[in-house]
């Protein structure tokens, strides 16, 4: 056995003796995930720009095909092409806001990630606990295939494939295939595949839960096999493309705005355009499709034979196919929305599809402008069920039930609770970059200009880095640190 | 001004002051030699495998297309295409002879580079001081295109074009174009362009002096101007096939035998035979020839339309071209044997070509078996004048003056010098491998087997870095560390 299949022994170990409560034994979940052969072949990268701070810390670890942004150490941890962005953690000297508390951040945020190991996870954002707002910390945690961990530190837990945690501290947890937690703090729960969780404590409580026979049709998975279903169909189908893109070292750059940014690492497939302020990320695929102006392609997302108007999101793993979306029309973390060629899907201006949506249809359907819309819609009837007009259910205060959603407390809090986040996204993103600067402009007034990632990403350096290709220490990576 | 030609200007600030007893200034030579706008193009690399020692620190540094293995320190400096291996540094615990004294070295080597500049320079092999046994320190220097430090801690020096310092620590030394020094320990001097000198303290005193016309048409280099001659016009004619093998992330690999190995940034062209324990580094150029058993190509070598029998040394800078050579047949430092196709240059078995001897023929020319070869040679009467049979030379015990060449001391010794060098550099490069291993060999035993560079260096991992893309740091890397 060599160093590698040692540390997964060890991370495997780790993670089991936090979730004994829970009975659960990762090991036969993830053991052929991680494929230990590729752990040598692939090369992991990382970003430098003047515009991103700069701290990364590699030890004992595998990292094959993975990528990092920012400030991040790694210790005995075996990451399969994950992304690890440490690029909206907090400043010393920021201030921190939990309800009526300022707290000041007493030196610059790093996530630190030990013992765990992850196969095509997405790590983003920062700790939103106030317990921690110094250390993003990910330990003893095993995460599967495209899963997402946003700004949520963890402890001792597995999430499931294409699940979510979302600004959520979690302790000793299992996260059910394709779930969505966002739910501030939780300790020892196994949640159940397919479960959509929204809860701000003391103001509103958000829960729906996929029908688990349909969920299985789109992933599918359990102890001992590969995860499986039309999502994994669907990227499997898509892999070769990226292959080109980490075998040059340089590829032909397609253009864009001045004031927009794509990433080397992206798939562009003919004919996309792509409109000024807008951010597109390591690993998304977009093609045939329009990006209007302040729009953004995250991480994982794929978008194709589709129109997008402006100030659009298309959160991390989001897939949007044959569809046509008005201006400022979100799309959440992990969604699936798939029209087809000869009967599209028409998304109104300012909707909000939460995260983990699936949309399927066979037939053309049209969301109107301004509608919430979460879970499995097939056709108008589903829809019906899954969606109400944000005016509505900001109306709300007590509690609704439709379909499989549950409901309660302020609608009111929970509709601002996703405005303000989406207006903050396409903030940080740099959707409202403005570049025409005014003469007699001082030094303070800069920050008007608003920049974000889809200006501050350009013309960023990559750098590759490999393992051990023989010995004892094969498929793991030197020691390396990485400051400016 | 940015934070690169800042560092550029004290650079040659600090080379100028330590050479202004020679009244030498760097700037007009090396002020546009460095490409400063191609320092932020260029990424760097570095080699990791289990069979090297790994200890490497970059700050404040441009590294533009430079390669790096073993241990190596680099601050404050400008590094330009340049080879840095630290594979053959001393370990802590070795001793090292020197005259009747063993002094043990108490921690390991490294190649310290401190406030230098270098561009397409090569620096190999360990301190050959036994005053600085644990640092091979190069500060306050600039080295110029295709020199070689090999084994020479250097503080306060120049380089011309071609010149190679070999095992040699000097201070405050200028080293003109295409000189050759192995001296011990030199300081203020102003070495002569086309300078040959092999000495050692008490024992002998080898001197050539290229007639300087004729080393103008092959290299001729002075102050605002790019070095220009035959030797630039050979290696610019060939720059192209480099560019390929820098542009792809995996380029097909050329079989070699398991006992061998191919670096991945050789250029290798049809119809090229490679044999057994077989060395081939990093930008060598191999075209249509053949590399019998236990040859080596080192950098910036060149061998076309030739063929090597075997065990022979193509040493740092050698350009082999239309030539035959028998078994173990040395080609020293940046020598240029050119043959024609039709007039084809044959040197036989056991010949010495010493460091920077240029053989450019327009008739056939044979070197006998056993000749010690130096300077510049067109023809049968200048190879008479600047050759010697080994075993005269051996006889030597005096003085002997031949043409431009002038030796005195012990030709024994100088012979024997050179004998062993060539069997300590085949040792080395893995050239007496010997992969049938008995049954019943101990763990001690092993190192009977010889394992040298051809075989530690096979499928190492590279690594590539990249600088900072913009910005006041724009061409500088980050301060980068890496360690097993």
């Amino acid at each position: 056995m060599n160093a590698l299949e040692k540390l997964f022994i060890r991370i495997v170990q780790r993670v089991n003796i936090n979730l004994r409560e829970l009975e659960f034994d990762a090991k036969p979940y993830v053991w052929d995930l991680i494929p230990k052969e590729q752990m040598k072949k692939f090369y992991a990268f990382y970003g430098i720009s003047p515009d991103h701070p700069l701290n990364l810390q590699f030890k004992n670890s595998g990292l094959a095909g993975s990528y990092f942004l920012g400030q991040c150490r790694v210790t005995n941890s075996l990451l399969y092409k994950t992304d690890v962005r440490g690029d909206e953690l907090k400043k010393k000297g920021d201030r921190f806001q939990y309800n009526n508390l300022t707290i000041p951040v007493s030196k610059d945020e790093e996530i630190v990630i030990e013992d765990s190991a992850f196969v095509k996870t997405l790590i983003h954002n920062y700790s939103h606990d106030p317990e921690t707002l110094e250390k993003f910390f990910i330990k003893d945690t095993i995460s599967t295939h495209y899963a997402n961990i946003h700004g949520s530190p963890s402890d001792g837990c597995f999430l499931g494939p294409f699940s979510t945690v979302d600004l959520t501290t979690m302790r000793d947890c299992v996260i059910g295939t394709f779930s969505y937690i966002q739910a501030g703090e939780i300790s020892h729960l196994n949640i159940d595949p397919g479960t959509v969780w929204v809860r701000s404590p003391g103001s509103f409580n958000f829960l729906y839960r996929y029908p688990i026979d349909q969920l299985n049709t789109y992933i599918y998975f359990k102890a001992g096999i590969q995860p499986q279903g039309k999502f994994i169909d669907f990227v499997e189908d898509r892999k070769e493309a990226f292959q080109r893109i980490f075998d040059l070292v340089n590829i032909d750059p397609v253009p864009v705005p001045d004031s927009s940014s794509l990433d080397r690492y992206a798939v562009i497939k003919p004919k996309t355009e792509i409109g000024e302020n807008v951010l597109i990320s390591q690993r998304a695929y977009l093609q045939n499709s329009t990006l209007g102006k302040g729009a953004n392609a995250q991480e994982n997302c794929f978008i194709i034979n589709s129109k997008l108007e402006g100030n659009n999101v298309t959160a991390h793993g989001a897939k949007i196919i044959e569809s046509d979306l008005g201006k400022n029309v979100f799309v959440g973390f992990n969604s699936f929305l798939r029209g087809r060629p000869e009967c599209r899907l028409k998304i109104g201006r300012e909707s909000i599809i939460m995260p983990h949506t699936i949309i399927d249809i066979s037939k053309p359907l049209t969301i109107p402008a301004g509608q919430l819309v979460w879970g499995l819609i097939t056709d108008e009837k589903d829809l019906e069920t899954n969606s109400i007009s944000i005016n509505s259910m900001s109306k709300i205060d007590n509690r609704l039930t439709k379909g499989n959603m549950f409901f309660e407390g302020s609608g009111k809090s929970f509709v601002s609770a996703f405005q303000d986040r989406i207006q903050h996204i396409l903030e940080a993103n740099g959707a409202f970059f403005n570049c025409t600067k005014k003469k007699g402009h001082q030094k303070g007034q800069q920050k008007e200009l608003q920049k974000g990632h889809a200006q501050k990403n350009q013309n960023m350096s990559i750098n590759t880095i490999q393992p051990y290709p023989r010995g004892k220490l094969e498929g793991l990576y030197p020691t390396i640190s990485i400051k400016p």
